[in-house]
């Protein structure tokens, strides 16, 4: 086992049994600039405390993986320059040259199951990128949720990746998709798409009836629950659909290509939406922790 | 680990250390009509017996993982409508429920394994859709091929499907694909085709000792054992193919797409061939489970 | 728990506690013709031995896991006619139908495993091949890397291959692919390629410190190091690339496909180079086995 630092939060609510939800740190390093990001970090783990439950935001710090970061150490990381996106391929090295990296959905579930969590919430899973029957540009977030425990609470998949082939990955690596009371598979900005889920459940205390289940069948992997945006926060598909298209198509037409495009591609929708697309991942990322920490409390319920 | 029921047959058979094999239940909900799906399950399992092990036909009802069906159960199955079709996504959460669902092959592997079963005989497995390098729609029985320690007796991967791919994608995940007496792989309802088998055994008890191999090497997954339809039974693959790619193109010209595209292939096969098709069908899992009985009591000579 | 016949220098090497690197034997069976396969594999087992490690060439032989061969048993194998290309899928039948095969860097990793060695010494993995988005041909040795605890030293992937593919699989499947001492992927033949590696070390301990760490975490994995060929034995890219794409228009013209494009492409760019690529073949896997002998080392002085 590798040393983990735990906050003194976490380390807390370890001792006392409290539900905990994990939460990713790229979205501080690389979702907005300072200091937004730590506003909005800050904020998110506050929305789950009221939830009733106990954020432990992980990142790797100069080597040291990290659960849970108390707010000096949020604040510095929420200003590092540079800092690194780490999944599963990366991180193992991160932390044996004494890095510093911002963990991923990937990263963070591994750093959840070595810390015991079962729950993370974050804003969109990674998936098939659009063109990955020429590219073969799949993220390493798909494969994690066949193989890490932990059940991961997100508005699905961003908008901009191929969401019926990220959902045809994910069926036939036996990783289910949890709608959340509603039959289709939301897409990120939108609640509503034209594609049905695979599942549907309405109660945080089914879902975590069915980690629980999928645990002691001895199934190594998470689940993922795809929690619709709130409607008063959507971007309709409708809306997004032509504002997509046009930041692809600028995109394919200035030569973008590889890891480049998904930056450019939030940035142009950004900037075409008028800072409403912001607006909304800020809103399903807490509307996503606090179903995440209403999950890890039935859950915490069950596994007492 | 979650609660088994099993069949006074199973059970006794458990405590005596005979032969089992195990069978899946969606040939029952989702393959014939009642009461002809009950009787051929019913014949299948006759089989078995005569061949000297012990069917375990696997369903979830109400939530409970059944492992082999009471009399009463199959019939009761074989008459129930709108039952799931559950495959590893979503098994545990049909467990955790309290639903009621029919196994894939996949999820019959998963039951098996929980059951301590290693010999499961089918029909056909999912494999690579036609189609799928852009809709990569691949089923999730060959990941589980790849990852849980059953040998799955089957006539190849259904023909409809895209053979020289679902041999590919069983060779990357390191999927032992043994033709049983022949060397080309069988393509369900012909005994022939031209895809060259990656393996070769003309004896039961060398498929078991390869099983305990790859068992004893901490290798995690299975076998598949592709066992040709008896060649009285057969449609010959060149009277097939025709009827196929009939199939096919009124499914393209109709708009037939997703999960609709096998049932009404299978429909409209049914018709062209004026039945012969079930009948092969009906020929070939029977002949399935006499191998799979032979296999297990091999391995169970191994393993005592 | 299979039979292994370790080599006297193996056994008294584990017995010591000293740096042992594994090595396959296809480049013995089909990778050369008797005598040079016997005389350069004798000569890269001689260089681990200087570098200060001991090598332990893998093979199946008479159904026995040999781990480490005897200068005897070397030379039979290095003259044996029709001996099988072991993979993940074939090995464990191999083994129980008591057969003869040459392991593949698959078939290799997973010796090693049994074995309890961690640094393994090739010229090049397997990996996408091109056409793989119609044709879905990928090796297992990229599925192998994501799921068994080996390092293996190679000179990148060969570059009949699709090399940008390959490194997207080895994401997407959460493999680190670390180039030594470079920023680029190396190419096999050729030292640099346009394609950024996604990790870069410069030093053997920290190599031998990343996989540690991956052990230390749970990850079941890998590691694959990418090590250029030396600038004085390399064909540059700019050269090989007119010559590798000569020999596939000349596969396709004669209609060359599946399991004979390797072979075929291989012995078209020996006949195009005049030998060169074989001289440059040598050179990368001695230049492999010397770093793989020092990993060895360096991750031993870690975990004794
Ligand atoms: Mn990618
Ligand atoms: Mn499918
Ligand atoms: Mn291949």
């Amino acid at each position: 086992m590798i040393d983990i630092q735990y906050s003194s939060e976490v380390q807390a609510a370890k001792s006392e049994g409290r539900a905990i939800v994990a939460l990713e740190s790229t979205i501080i390093t690389h979702g907005m600039p300072y200091p937004q990001n730590v506003e909005v970090a800050a904020q998110v783990e506050q929305d789950i405390r009221k939830a009733g439950a106990v954020p432990a935001t992980m990142a790797v710090i100069e080597g040291v993986l990290h659960v849970g970061l108390e707010p000096d150490q949020l604040q510095a990381l929420g200003q590092a320059k540079g800092v690194a996106k780490i999944s599963r391929a990366d991180m193992p090295a991160c932390i044996a040259t004494g890095g510093t990296g911002a963990t991923t959905v990937a990263a963070t579930m591994i750093a959840a199951r070595l810390a015991g969590i079962s729950v993370f919430a974050t804003g969109g899973i990674g998936g098939v990128h659009k063109g990955a029957e020429t590219t073969f540009d799949i993220s390493a977030d798909l494969m994690e949720l066949a193989q890490t425990p932990v059940t991961v609470v997100a508005a699905g998949a961003k908008a901009i990746l191929d969401l019926p082939k990220t959902l045809e990955v994910l069926e036939t690596q036996g990783v289910p998709v949890i709608a959340y009371g509603q039959d289709s598979f939301p897409a990120f900005w939108s609640a509503q798409s034209d594609l049905k889920a695979p599942l549907r459940m309405d109660d945080p205390a089914q879902i975590a009836r069915a980690h629980a289940t999928r645990q002691a069948m001895g199934l190594p992997g998470g689940q993922l629950v795809a929690n619709p945006i709130p409607a008063d926060a959507q971007i309709a598909a409708e809306d997004l659909a032509p504002v997509i298209a046009q930041a692809q198509s600028e995109a394919d037409a200035q030569g973008i290509a590889g890891k480049d495009v998904t930056p450019f591609l939030l940035s142009r929708i950004f900037e075409l939406t008028d800072g409403r697309s912001l607006t909304a991942n800020i809103a399903l990322v807490r509307n996503n922790a606090r179903l995440a920490a209403k999950i890890a409390q039935e859950l915490n319920k069950l596994t007492r």
